[in-house]
């Protein structure tokens, strides 16, 4: 290095010590030596902590009731206190986003995300208290932002506030996507057409009960997620390393955690034995089924439609997904259905990040998991893309479906299998040779039942109306939706 | 085939009848043909439904509390219905366990298993009637034990009442195993040794805790299992075919569910939308990731045991697993932790259940999905696994553990980390160069701190004390075991 | 114990010993104390050693290569290799093959099921030598029969036989269901249908072309199980306990190697690094991979078959699979496509057991892997349900297979896209506005064509010939099939 | 809209119109209105195809050659094919590389990506023509830029050739850290250690055989990496929609790939049964597959050093990888293996990706599979991660391991197992005895020996020498490597 860089490093850079030895520091960066290493060690993904928000959020929202709580117990003066709560309102509040520049698999068990964390609040508080970036001997990241803490202890607390916090818009997205299915239902409450199992023509049903039947699923998804909570929300303040407590004042545990209830109005309970909470990792594999069964009924939804939507001649035809783009540079007619395509390769994903967390989660040793950072994530990364899947599913396909409800009726009256609705009546083997004359002759069962049996044309009107047979069982999807299911 | 075989098959056989035609079935079976067309239609697996007798057995429960309701209701006459229930009471208690050889990874979703149960009732019914098998014209397996039901209501209700009657034996022997760890735990509440994180040296602990930490896990898979019980417990009962309940009195609903929670005394209900429930498998989905994280809790006590046991003079050494068998075949003292090793295989293959599970979950079509076989099987399956796995984890290794009381005292007090401790009294700085100093002479921190310090002997061998430096934070192992954590 | 008890033990039980004491075997077993251990040791599947005839097979025909080595070399006197080879031969041949009780999920990285082949054999050479079992002085199964061996070479040997030799029926299979495919291909050569992408009417190709791509999978298959060979024969004989020899003569190795490929006829090598051998996985996930891949063919072509059987009415109704059973209990003329159900569940098996090699592969540590065993086990297990599913997909489906040649040729005649065939003569535009004409009016391609251009009938013809359009690239399937393809 | 935003707009937009209609497609965007209309349909993972710079080079490569056989085969006018060539060699060389906005994740099986590249090559052939953006007469992305050519046969060939283009740096990387092991190893090739299976103490090998073990295995996934290119490069050009050729010049599948061979330099060969070729996903298994070996191979690596890492008093300590940060915020000393715990994350997330292409591979249907883009996606991320864990791996920690020599030989003397080196010389009774009188008393087998028996001393250290030991199995580890294993 000559003089003159080594001048031009001065003015542009700042050395910050750790126990390994000195390096400079950008001048103007608000994160410190910790961090300075930890972008040099992971650069694996190519995706930095400030891509997820939520995470970086949520850190500064534990350092904040840790803060709270060092000052209430005296375990840190009232000043520093002071100006570290005010760097962390800050970062809560989505300022200084762009500090958090560590990949996202780093290893370390998270360690070098809470030392970011610490040492940008660390260096605002200073700038907040007049003081320049560095003068640690005022402000210390890890004397007294992380004080009573441990990576251990606050990043997965951290972790699982953002996963709660993703949770809100995520269910939010649901619960539009299940109500543009409840206004496709409403809107088609009496146009029947066939029920089709094992891909065979069954009985009839509305196309209301067809739609609404996606949206009692995505109701069971909300409850799902939201059922997340008070088990995200047991955390482990106040047990650092390894869940002993060591370095950590007695009182701090309650009072972390009353602080910690209090800011975010959430839930939060200590964990009862916080050595097995240090290495339990169930909320994230609960977390990762729940958004899993997600994707099972989204890939449902998507695939259903992409049946339905099958011909414009040669497929089943109940009904047009809207047109989006053209399909094809050589075919000119044809639509294709991208957006359940697309929803369908979210799903995909959804399903290989369930398998990572499972990797993740079951790869711990001894005192500790040191795989949260994959874990969260993935977890992370897989809500929100969930959470735009349901954006442009509702958007792009749900909201612009047409249903065609001649074909539908003409299904739903053609089916052989309504001759079940005879069994009754005239007895199932009578019932059965009416079903076969039908296939075989291609009439309806309604036209072979007039001529071979003496019911009257009222009554078998009546015992084979598809709108009747499809709301045997209790109420219409309306009636369904209104009473909440 | 002669005369001869004819006669002979004359008398070996009946011939049955369905809408395909005809077919021979032994003569003793009490099964009938459809069951006889599954038994050449899906040999793949080797593996039989009467190899799931929790299985079996639910179906019967679930055939007898619509017995019960067809009963009462006034749709099925009360002498039938007392023959049919006769006959499930009898394969509930085991009888028959031999008449269910369908394939379990069947095609048609459930079709020949229902089928199955409802001719060897039928079969048995008839027979307790005083009449031969196959006078379907008194008793009928479609039209009266079948009757009001439908494979796609039944078929789940009953692999659900399976996996719950099978959460029974298997949260039993969690239970077991949790004990088996409180026990190794109280016995070592006072016992120190290090804590790792990142498999480097932490802070002390104890072989107390280091056991109910794997109880803790235990107790906490209990409760996750049990509370699968209403989620399984939610049965679609009288929805028939697709949900509209075509072909079911519209009373019956309600009376099969009522009947099936007095006999079951569980806590069953009807699905509130009966068009989703046929195609909704969350429960599915919840018992499989229940069950990873029972796998990957076993993993982890395995994986910790095999790395505590490691050695005996290159390894942690911490503890020693009994020893079960000759390890090796040319080096004569070498003993291999071998009952760890087998759980760790058996969760591997939880893991990949899970993965099947998920597949054939999300690969219902419109109004069904016919993959409820294979996860059955599958679940099933995995509890048994690891039910079985637990016990010999429990019986053949972890009531055997023998800790190595020196060798952890030594990592305990030899732990650079414990100058943690002194932080508050000295100082961070000083108290990380008498780590340092430790390191770098071999000593303990205690010893240097004698040195280095002028603390009080007592005050140091207190706050350096690792027994203490383990509790920190709350109560001793076993008084959280008494406390019920 | 009583004194009773304890004579009636003695006349059923011969006592052995190993390092860790004594135990009481089975008179009658040729097993000795290392498998009984193993039996108390791992039941949990319930599935043993003797349920993978092929391994004990291979494992024997190890056997008998060491010795032929050891006794070329040597290494051990002719008399005692004569027994033992006599004795492993009766094993290869089928013989004992109830003698290998241990569960197939052992711990121990299959030591066990070594012991018991060393067991096995060294008892029943004894027998052939005319002396009791249990005479181990005489017949050693360490001194002796694994004599230059362990269970980290011979072990994984006798698996990768194994699963050679699993690969012949499994090709074969194959070969049995690409024929049946290639036989409805030939039969449908000239058979037109409409081309479906993204399930959308796309443009014409013969039934033969559909049943024929299915036929090429299945032979890409055979070529990709078939290449396995040389990787899976990749053995490290002579390598023992880690890689570096120890307790093996030098020149052992290459003849155990040369005796193996004699004996087998396969292209066995030595690893060349041998020390690497012990924990490289390559060759299981390499098996695994290949068998989904086989997982992934089957499954598109059950999933296809499924859509093209749709209806009867509400469906694709292509073609017809056999009826195979009673489709429901209350739909008298349901008939399911419960073939291709099956097969796609053994996919999803499949596809889980690859996640399940996955882990174990991926969990080996330091000088061994020690989970072979379940490895092993999934595969073979796998192998075996690829080749039943592939036997009743075509004996209970695909050779009963009726096309709907009416639909079909209606399907291709009525595909809008057929009008880009026109594309070179009118220009897209136009051909595009002729599309649409026929889309808005249902009249086909043709149709309109015949009104709207100056065309020629007999080239409008042409152009728009299905059965031509189908064929444009090349040959048809029966030439592709007679080339080989 | 305002009149004033409206002409505004006319200045910032161009209007572009296709089958659905008209949209304003921003004025300096090279891409048209199919690209306009992806933005909005498919924005949920926020990756777009720009990101996978790999993948737009070698489509333009695709089109290219594409635009040669038109040509070459005169279905395109000169002059046309000149200026689209000119613009494809542009974007070949990372020219234009924002203009691919189209999000990874698209549905559509890939025609967003198709008709973006064709939109851009067209736009800036009529650059370089001198005319303005949007002329489509002149030169249309459809009728020019894609002529002869679908989708459903560029696109996958892009996708391949991508895969092959990433699979130079990924083998490069891989090579590269092969070689630092190597280094390793040969700088240790006489140091010995003790080797361990199942976590227990066997028998002596180097460090030198440690190290020399992960560089094999690396160039083993070299060969099975390079092996992928041959099944990568098998092409369907001219195959169009379904595998038919519907218009497409009979000679131009030739051709084209006569073209892409000659431009690449590789193997590229045309499918053999072009409709087969449009739903396999094979090729994508197989490089899913070989990366998933790879990560297990860099896990096992990751996961021994974490292993002998362990320490520094508490563990294995045979090594000690570089420190990379300090690991804690409260214990002063310690010091994390923060590199191999970020590699296990990155493999994880592999192992999670080969579930997803899984998924997508066994979800085609019909006469396409539609799922292309996120399993091409899902494995060049994938690849990119493993380049840069190797890289780091690397240069973060393999290169700075530094070996505790000392520990290795007292490991590697201590063994009790060494005692089957005398097996042969004293019998296995009394060598097992020596090893159990050296356990219970705390000394090595040497130490025992000398006392127990007879033989000399010099033959004893001969026998017991580790180093010795460590290479009864011919070469060292740096004649291996000379001789390129």
């Amino acid at each position: 290095m000559t003089e003159d860089s080594k001048t031009t490093l001065a003015h542009a850079y700042r050395i910050e010590h750790d126990s390994l030895g000195e390096l400079p520091v950008p001048a103007d960066a608000y994160w410190g030596i910790n961090t300075q290493r930890a972008i040099g060690n992971f650069p694996v993904s190519g995706i930095t902590d400030s891509q997820h928000p939520s995470l970086i959020r949520a850190y500064a929202t534990v350092k904040r009731a840790c803060a709270e709580a060092n000052d209430e117990l005296g375990l840190l003066d009232h000043d520093r206190a002071r100006f570290i709560k005010a760097a962390c309102l800050e970062v809560e509040s989505g300022k200084l986003a762009d500090q958090f520049p560590v990949d996202v698999l780093q290893g370390g068990a998270g360690t070098s995300t809470n030392m970011n964390v610490n040492e940008v609040i660390a260096n605002r508080a200073l700038e907040l208290a007049g003081r320049p970036r560095g003068d640690y001997a005022f402000i210390h990241p890890n004397d007294h932002v992380n004080h009573s803490q441990s990576t251990n202890d606050t990043y997965p607390a951290a972790c699982k506030l953002a996963i709660i916090d993703a949770l809100g818009p995520l269910t939010e997205q649901c619960r539009k996507l299940a109500r543009a299915f409840h206004d496709l239902a409403d809107k088609h409450i009496h146009d029947v057409t066939i029920g089709r199992t094992q891909l065979q023509d069954a009985v009839p049903m509305t196309f209301g009960q067809e739609f609404h039947t996606f949206a009692t699923f995505l109701k069971m998804d909300v409850a799902a997620l939201e059922a997340l909570v008070p088990q995200l929300a047991v955390l482990n303040l106040g047990a650092t390393a390894i869940g002993t407590g060591i370095c950590a004042d007695l009182r701090f545990r309650e009072a972390a955690i009353d602080h910690l209830a209090r800011i975010t109005g959430l839930p939060v309970t200590a964990a009862p034995d916080p050595l097995a909470a240090v290495t339990d990792m169930s909320a994230y594999i609960a977390a990762s089924a729940a958004l899993k069964n997600l994707a099972i009924h989204l890939k449902k939804a998507a695939d259903d439609l992409r049946l339905l939507n099958s011909g414009p001649r040669s497929g089943f035809g109940d009904l047009r997904v809207p047109p989006r783009q053209a399909g094809s540079s050589i075919m000119p007619a044809k639509v294709n259905p991208v957006i359940p395509e697309c929803v369908d390769q979210c799903c995909f994903v959804i399903f290989g990040m369930d398998v990572t967390v499972n990797w993740a989660a079951a790869e711990g040793q001894l005192q500790l998991n040191a795989f949260d950072p994959v874990m969260t994530h993935e977890i992370l990364t897989g809500m929100e893309l969930m959470d735009n899947a349901m954006r442009i599913f509702r958007e792009n396909c749900v909201e612009g479906i047409e249903v065609n409800l001649e074909t539908g009726r003409r299904y739903a009256e053609g089916s052989p299998s309504i001759s079940a609705a005879l069994n009754d009546a005239i007895g199932y083997e009578r019932a059965s040779a009416i079903a076969k004359e039908a296939v075989a002759t291609g009439r309806t069962v309604r036209e072979v039942a007039g001529e071979r049996t003496d019911l009257p044309a009222d009554q078998l009107d009546t015992l084979l109306d598809p709108i009747t047979l499809s709301r045997r069982l209790g109420q219409t999807c309306r009636e369904r939706r209104d009473s909440g299911l």
